[in-house]
């Protein structure tokens, strides 16, 4: 099944990709790796989770805002070459999590955007990953993703 | 009009670019795409600004520190390729803001990178940025930058 | 003398890979390029340092973890590839510190990686790094290390 089609039997409808509001862009693309920019937990125009893992939100609050966030990278992609289905590998993700003092647990986290990447693409949605802890992040989202997609021409 | 002639106009010179020190190097090139190390807000030899943004300093200090730390990957950059005339495109950006508790505006701190790389490149210089806080850096400096870069041959 | 033969020399045994335990993997290979997934210090299983340098550990400690986290990043390489003699390039690191409030020799800590790749590889091994503070990590990882390689077909 083709990532578009598998993101409709998921019943995921992509935002509108970001604008560029500052000097940095959604997305670069050089030869065939698309490199997105950070992406917060926005949904619907508002961060979804706001605050820190282990203190204001559950591991559970992080998986969703990881997936939410990994979601916002796809429209990125997307924006960036036309069709999800151009996307050959999901090359490298990195996770910042808002994490409070004592929270280890940061994998389980990165998971709610990394089980996404692979329902979307199969075997090439598995990518190599570093999840990490942030002590603050832009507007306080709970989660930032960034990627870096093989793309085809 | 050429990123060394921008520069000129913008009356920025670059410092030399800091000698390897340990077991690893300002940049690398590999294919098209020249990594640099992460930079700190070196100037004249010491740091420019120390400590916390939202504590110790200003977010316009950050945005200062965030400045210097892209001026010297200007200079990394120079010393791996010559000329900065050569860099086709500022692919990806990465800010690491040492921030207080609390603070959550590393995108305007970033800004002070990611404006100057348009100033001096134009178009070329509109990159995918990540700007997460962090909660030490190295020597305390108040922002670390880092830079993938893709260059002419 | 070549990457495998020093390893030996160094008297080291790399581990086995990790296994993919999630929707993610250990690597992913896309052109000459490797990308590593994060690795933390595991060593026999479980982990060697675990804690806030600064606080709970010494800065050797942590030069010891970012050893160790190397390594694993070794084992990784050499399971994408087969042999580490066709490591053509280590392009870049990036080292993540589990920091205390006000330690901020992140540097010193980054070189137990650092200097590793020089020894297993000589010029091979000498890479652009960033090395940053991080306030927790992946199950309490007192470092933890992502590597890009550059490898022969």
């Amino acid at each position: 099944m083709s990532a578009e089609a598998k993101l409709q039997e998921l019943g995921i409808v992509l935002p509108a990709a970001p604008k560029p509001v500052a000097a940095y862009v959604p997305f670069v693309r050089s030869g065939d790796l698309v490199f997105t920019s950070g992406q917060i937990c926005l949904k619907d125009g508002a961060l979804a989770y706001k605050g820190k893992i282990g203190r204001d939100l559950s591991p559970e609050d992080g998986f969703q805002a990881a997936r939410i966030c990994a979601i916002n990278t796809l429209a990125v992609l997307k924006s960036a070459i036309g069709s999800l289905d151009k996307v050959t590998q999901i090359v490298k993700v990195t996770v910042f999590v808002n994490s409070a003092d004592g929270f280890t647990a940061q994998p389980g986290v990165a998971n709610g955007a990394s089980e996404l990447y692979q329902q979307v693409f199969g075997e090439a949605g598995r990518h190599a990953r570093s999840a990490v802890g942030a002590p603050e992040l832009p507007l306080d989202t709970a989660v930032e993703v960034e990627v870096i997609a093989r793309v085809a021409e």
